[in-house]
C-alpha cells in the first residue's frame, strides 16, 4: 500500500511539474527536469533527513519510470487536447493526499515520535510543489490564500490518531487522505481559507 | 552550551519567518511552515552535509515544539501589538550570531579542518535566512548590501582562533557571537557595508 | 581524472557564480557565499542523495580552496578588465560538461544502474547552476529557451553507452564531454532549441 501511494503520488506530482513547466514553454527536457523534481523532490528530502538509505527510487527504477511516462504523456497529450483550467491544482491536491499519508507513514515505520511523523507528512506532501514553483518562478501554492497547508496537517494528524486508536493502517491512510484531498479540494473549489496574519499596524 | 544556542537560535529564527510570513499575510499553517524551514533549514543542512545522524530536532522534539511555541506567539501577538521596523532585521541578527557559532563548534567536535569548521558555521548562520526569503519570494537579507556573510564570517573565523589560542570555549563563543552580532548590528542601524562588486564595463 | 573534473569543474562554477553575484552588486564575501553554492551545489546534491560521506571537498580541502581562488580572481579581476558578455555562458557550459560526466562517473563506481547514473550526471551538471540563478532572483539559464538540458543528457548518455560498449573510461569521458560542450555552445552561438511545450488551448 504504501509503495502504490508512493508510485502514484510520483506519476501525479510529475505531471502537475510537467503543466507547470509547460505554462513556462520549456523545451521537453526542461519539462522532465521540473517533473522530476517535484515528482522526487518531497520523498528525497524526507528520506535524507531522516538518513534512509538507499532511497526507494535509486533502488527501484520502476518509479523513476513512471515519473518520465507520466511526465511525457502530459507533454504530449497538452498539444492535443484542451487541458481544463483546474487540472494543475486537482493532480496538486491528490499528490498532497498520497505523499502526505505515506510520508507520515514511511516515518512512523521508522519509529519516530508522532509530531517527527506529522512533520515528515507535511514536507513529503509540500516539498515537491515548492521547488516546482520556486524553479519555475512562480508562487507556491502552498502560499496562496486557500486552505493548503492545513490540509495536509489534518489530514496526517487524523491518520496518526486513527493509528494510535487501534484503527487498521489501510482504513487510517483512507481517512487521512480523504480529509487532506477534501479539504484541499474546498479551498480550490469554494475558495475555502484561514484568515491571514494581520499586523496591528496596517 | 551548544544545545542552548541552539535551542535559542531556533526560537529566534521561527519569530523571523513568522515576521516575514506574515507580511505576505499567509494563514496560520503557511506561517507556521515558513517559521519551520527558518529555525530547521540551517542546522538540517549543516548535518546532512556533515552525515551527522540524527539530527538534533528529530531524537528531541523540544525544538520543534520551542519553534512551533515561538512562531505562533509571534502570529497572535502581532495582532494586539505594534511591531518596530527592526525587529525582523535585530532577531535574524541575533539567530545569525547563535548559529553561526553553533554550526562551526558542531563541526569542529566532529573533528572537521578549521575551514570546513567556518564553511559550517557559515552555512548554519545564513541558510534558514536564505531559504526563508526564498520561499517567500524576496531578496535574502544576505544580499542585501549591508554586512552580513562578512560579520558571520569574521564571528566564526574570531571563535575558532580563539579555541586555537586555548581560550576557553565559553569565552570563545561569546567573543564570537559578539563580533557577528556587532557587525550585524552596524550593518543594520550605521548601514555599514563593503565595496560592491563593480564591473569595469560600467 | 575524476578528481581532475570536480577539481576544473568547481573552479568554473565558482567563477560563474561570481559573474552573476557580481552583476547583483553583492560584496565580496556574498559573491563568495554564491560562488560556493554554485561550485559545491551539485555533487553535494549528487552524494547527499547517494549517502557518499565523507564528500570530497569536506575531506580534502583543496577544492574549496579552488574555488575561493577561482571566485577572488574573478571579483578582483572584473573591475580591471572588461569581461566579454558571453563569459558567463560560456564557463556555465564547461562546468556543465565537467560536472555532467563526473556526476555520471561517481554513480557508476557505486554500482547504480544506468538510469540512475544518467539522472546523478544531470543533477550534477545543472544543480549547482540552478542555486545560483535562485539564490540571484534570476530565471535559470536551465530554462532559458535554448538547449541545455538536452546537452547535458546527450552527453551524460553518450558516456554511458561508450562504457557499456567497452570503450575506454577517459575516451568515453572525452566524448560526454564534447557532446555536452558542443550543443550547449550550439545553444549559445547559433540559438539552437527544441520545440517548447505549447498547449492547445493557445
Amino acid at each position: 500500500m504504501l509503495a502504490f501511494l508512493d508510485f502514484f503520488g510520483i506519476a501525479v506530482f510529475a505531471i502537475t511539474g510537467a503543466l507547470v513547466a509547460g505554462k513556462k514553454r520549456f523545451d521537453v527536457f526542461g519539462v522532465l527536469v521540473v517533473a522530476l523534481i517535484t515528482s522526487l523532490g518531497g520523498g528525497t528530502l524526507r528520506d535524507v533527513i531522516l538518513d534512509a538509505h538507499p532511497m526507494v527510487w535509486i533502488q527501484n527504477t520502476t518509479y523513476l519510470g513512471a515519473a518520465i511516462l507520466a511526465a511525457l504523456s502530459t507533454f504530449f497529450w497538452v498539444r492535443i487536447r484542451h487541458i481544463p483550467l483546474r487540472m494543475l491544482e486537482v493532480s496538486d491536491a491528490i499528490g498532497l493526499a498520497f505523499f502526505t499519508i505515506a510520508g507520515a507513514q514511511k516515518a512512523a515505520a521508522l519509529g519516530h515520535a508522532p509530531e517527527i511523523c506529522l512533520l515528515m507528512g507535511l514536507m513529503t506532501g509540500v516539498a515537491g510543489g515548492v521547488l516546482r514553483d520556486i524553479v519555475c518562478n512562480e508562487i507556491p501554492l502552498i502560499f496562496h490564500k486557500e486552505i493548503y497547508a492545513t490540509a495536509a496537517i489534518s489530514g496526517g494528524a487524523a491518520y496518526l490518531l486513527a493509528l494510535q486508536l487501534g484503527i487498521g493502517m489501510s482504513l487510517a491512510m483512507m481517512l487521512g487522505m480523504g480529509i487532506t484531498l477534501s479539504l484541499r479540494l474546498a479551498g480550490i473549489y469554494r475558495g475555502w481559507s484561514l484568515p491571514a496574519f494581520l499586523t496591528a499596524g496596517r
